[in-house]
């Protein structure tokens, strides 16, 4: 990566940790100074922990797992402890979505509120269904040894797509989430009155979609994407891929991850000079 | 194309054709048969004009524009004509979501309901106005014999970029409103005892959500873009390709899809190698 460039993105993930960051403490200030804070009591301080998981869960920590191929002093270390901090944080993000959907429930059936008749409640829990499949497959195909490179081939772009549709319709979601949130409970004064808790909560919503849209932005630039594998240089002189061995698999992630510019015969030349120019410029950097 | 992926590619088409329209004919069914009808009284009548001009323009055509150049039958129509298309469907796109933001605040106004007050409506006007930017930008950059190219190539990817975000917020903005609408309209029997209406319009949520989802797929596959021109007026064979020619072009996509790998500093070069060598490669095909 071009120093210009690494300035870039380092503006960008900045940007997007800050804005994240900020929508995990807007959601706190939310519950904690106009709501009823947090508890677990299946009534209103239960329910708070709905938000404050799904924000720093599904929408914040599915955010950096999202992008974390693409941090530049992440490239030296090995493509499998990279996939192993996808899939963990992930599983995070699929631990703290359960949890809020454990909180709501609870809070539903305790204050006996019927259960899974919104738009919001029908599109998240398809998101959470489709997030642990996802889950599921991306580890017993892309991490577990035991997948054939032509399969992995085969699923990455489809995995890649499925993950930023799933992250888009949580963004959606929590969207929603927030709406109804804010009709059903801001009373006194209303909420179309706008008070200040309609003002703070609705900003709350505008910076869960401007992180949604500055990992979009970070994850479907090019030029930011992971390099191959240094020894895949060595392992495949013509572009094909070895089979058993990491490097090949960096490939075919090149190959499909992102769409376009590394499916074709002479993307393969072109590639051996970005990576040689990379080693080159990383071993300059970490010196 | 090879003509299985012309053949996937025209599945995808349908289904998001079929889902798209589905989409509007469901939220027609949901204002004339569920609520009030259609006029223009700044009363419920008009207030329905807002979700279907929303569905119909700002979801369906937009939708539509947005795939506009990857139908394989306009691929020997001129790279201008299809611009044109593109900013027209947009602009018509524009136009009704325009009318239906009037709509929306003429109904407010005459039952002295506040305006701009949810995030449903920041969100919204928000999408609005960068929309209009979009178009404005899109027409005097790209369709407008004005710019240079390499502003155009510098402005691509943030077009490509902008567009789909602005698309998948105007998605989730929908289902924010159909949330609120259902909130506040549906009473008797109440929207949390799930009757037929919120059933009705929640799978009308759906439709939106599917059918943004086909879009993304269609618009982010690689192998599906317009090829290069110029030679593709004279040797594209009418309605799609024969079969066994696949191998070329379909490299070519890869290479060609745009949206951001012709921008590096390096796309010139490999840009000039790939146009002199789908030329051989096409008068090839063709003989």
């Amino acid at each position: 990566m071009a120093m210009e460039g690494y300035r870039g993105f380092l503006g960008l993930l900045v940007s997007a940790l800050l804005v994240g960051f900020l929508s995990v403490i807007f959601t706190l200030i939310w519950v904690l100074h106009y709501r009823e804070g947090l508890g677990w009591d299946a009534r209103e301080p239960e329910f708070n922990w709905h938000p404050v998981l799904v924000v720093t869960g599904f929408v914040f920590i599915q955010g950096i797992a999202i992008i974390v191929y693409r941090l530049p002093w992440t490239w030296k270390c090995s493509k499998l402890l990279m996939k192993g901090i996808h899939a963990g944080l992930n599983a995070v993000a699929a631990v703290l979505a359960i949890i809020s959907l454990v909180a709501v429930f609870d809070f539903h059936n305790g204050k006996n509120i019927p259960n899974m008749y919104s738009l919001h409640s029908w599109v998240g829990l398809i998101a959470v269904i489709l997030y642990m499949l996802q889950l599921l497959l991306g580890v017993s195909v892309f991490l577990l040894p035991l997948a054939p490179l032509s399969l992995r081939a085969l699923l990455m772009p489809i995995h890649v797509y499925s993950g930023l549709l799933i992250f888009g319709t949580v963004i959606a979601t929590a969207l929603m989430g927030v709406t109804e949130k804010l009709i059903f409970s801001v009373k006194n004064p209303a909420y179309n009155t706008l008070p200040p808790e309609g003002v703070f909560t609705n900003t709350l919503g505008l910076l869960i979609l401007v992180f949604g849209a500055l990992i979009f932005w970070i994850v479907t630039r090019p030029q930011w994407k992971r390099p191959k594998e240094p020894n895949s240089i060595l392992l495949q002189p013509n572009g094909g891929a070895p089979e058993g061995v990491d490097g090949p698999t960096a490939v075919h992630f090149g190959n499909m991850d992102k769409s376009d510019s590394e499916l074709n015969s002479e993307a393969a030349a072109r590639k051996r000079n970005i990576a040689l120019d990379e080693t080159g410029q990383r071993s300059t950097m970490t010196k």
